[in-house]
């Protein structure tokens, strides 16, 4: 998927919405538990309930690996249902991952080629050579950690440096002469709307991957104020305020709605902006 | 394990060798590609063949990953081979992850309960709570990246702070006041020996994990001159040199002459040096 694809799904949804699929064996519905793998059950009517209404799914690879080779093989069979049945939408593997190269490479191979992930999300701290092996494949989005929205987040990444400029901020700045740059997005959590203006300075033109909404606290209007740029340019991800909305039979229709109600939101937001 | 088991065995073998198992079915001997699982055989034939001259072994996860869920199945098969067979070698899965706390814990649950490895690499760029879940695990160690070994660690590693500090200083000084932190190690890489002493400074008792000897240029002598400490405090990486010596059916001997070659020069250091 290329970006203009993106941007031209969005404007028809109506929707920057992106939907975290953090499937949690505990928190499911329990009727779902007697399906041979009930990750994948799960996602699919998550999928099925909502997917006119997001323009991207994120599964955080973590839930997938904590249930060792059957998670592995859960991830696998809900990336080949979005492929399959839903091309359209940007696929996200929320892996957070970055190596030296030809280690690096193989993640991106993982990810882009055998799975058929349209993105991955990676770390910045090992620098240029840890992310260029992502950012050499064609119409594949490299989304790199800019300013989290967890607690200590704040650790480094607001860290001045001898000009004032704060590490987030190098990583941003530093990040635009790398071999194909346009490919990347960044995340910002949605903790820290105070910080958007600054970052929209840097990369007015990138996609925001935006967490924190909900359970995080975060703030939708908050951060649309200076997140949205000319083509949007943000993903905003729910991931726990959406699929476990319910835990009862119910839960699919459930999620729609909560959903539901941040589509319409999103499309107010887009309206007013005049996007 | 725990660190006194671990100096014990450094002591009893007069080694602090890590060999890391990445492996590659291009490289690797064309006869073991009859095998249901090539890369198992591999890594039982590296370890069957050098466990008395290593104390460590670290797969890199992303080699594993790139062959999917046939990858996945490699690598526990791997840990579970050396978890039956040599319980008292260090298992390091080489994966550097680091996510917001809930998720964090998934990684960690994932490595050290279901794998039950002995020690996970991590990336330190979201702070303390995407660190501190993995530290609550007794008797695990946690091997947070500080400098590493590839061109791209100098982006953004190496930046200064108002005070001078360079960043990696400031990840290795901010996680001593961490949860646990006496479970820490931290990745060093060799290619940077004239860092070492400052390193020694900030964490002067914790292990260091040194990649980067050999194909990647480093030199053990340099690391040693500043990186032991009074328990051996290192464990020194090799990957491609010691299990791609040789792609004939000699390759595991071969191997073994290789670790042999570092664990003689480990013992002699180790003799110069009166530890």
């Amino acid at each position: 998927m290329n970006k203009q694809q993106l941007i031209e799904q969005i404007r028809i949804k109506k929707s920057f919405l992106c939907i975290g699929l953090d499937v949690d064996l505990e928190k499911i519905p329990t009727h779902l538990l007697k399906h041979e793998d009930p990750v994948f059950e799960f996602n699919k009517a998550i999928i099925d309930a909502t997917h006119d209404l997001a323009v991207a799914y994120k599964p955080n690879t973590a839930f997938y690996e904590a249930y060792g080779l059957s998670g592995w093989n859960s991830l696998t069979r809900t990336i080949n249902y979005l492929n399959e049945k839903h091309p359209e939408l940007l696929s996200i593997a929320d892996a957070k991952r970055g190596d030296i190269g030809n280690t690096s490479t193989r993640y991106a191979k993982a990810f882009f080629e055998d799975m058929n992930f349209d993105a991955v999300t990676v770390a910045p701290y090992m620098g240029s050579d840890s992310v260029e092996p992502f950012l050499a494949f064609d119409n594949k989005f490299t989304i790199m950690l800019a300013l989290t929205s967890n607690q200590g987040g704040l650790d480094f990444q607001v860290l001045k440096d001898q000009m004032g400029t704060m590490l987030y901020e190098n990583v941003l700045q530093t990040s635009l002469n790398w071999q194909n740059s346009d490919q990347l997005m960044f995340v910002v959590g949605a903790t820290r709307p105070e910080y958007f203006q600054k970052i929209r300075n840097i990369v007015p033109d990138h996609f925001l991957l935006v967490p924190g909404i909900g359970a995080q606290g975060g703030d939708l209007k908050g951060v649309c104020n200076y997140g949205l740029n000319k083509d949007i340019g943000l993903l905003v991800n729910s991931s726990r305020g959406i699929i476990y909305a319910s835990a009862e039979n119910n839960f699919a229709s459930k999620a729609r709605d909560k959903a539901q109600e941040l589509q319409e939101e999103m499309a107010f937001i887009l309206e007013q902006a005049n996007i």
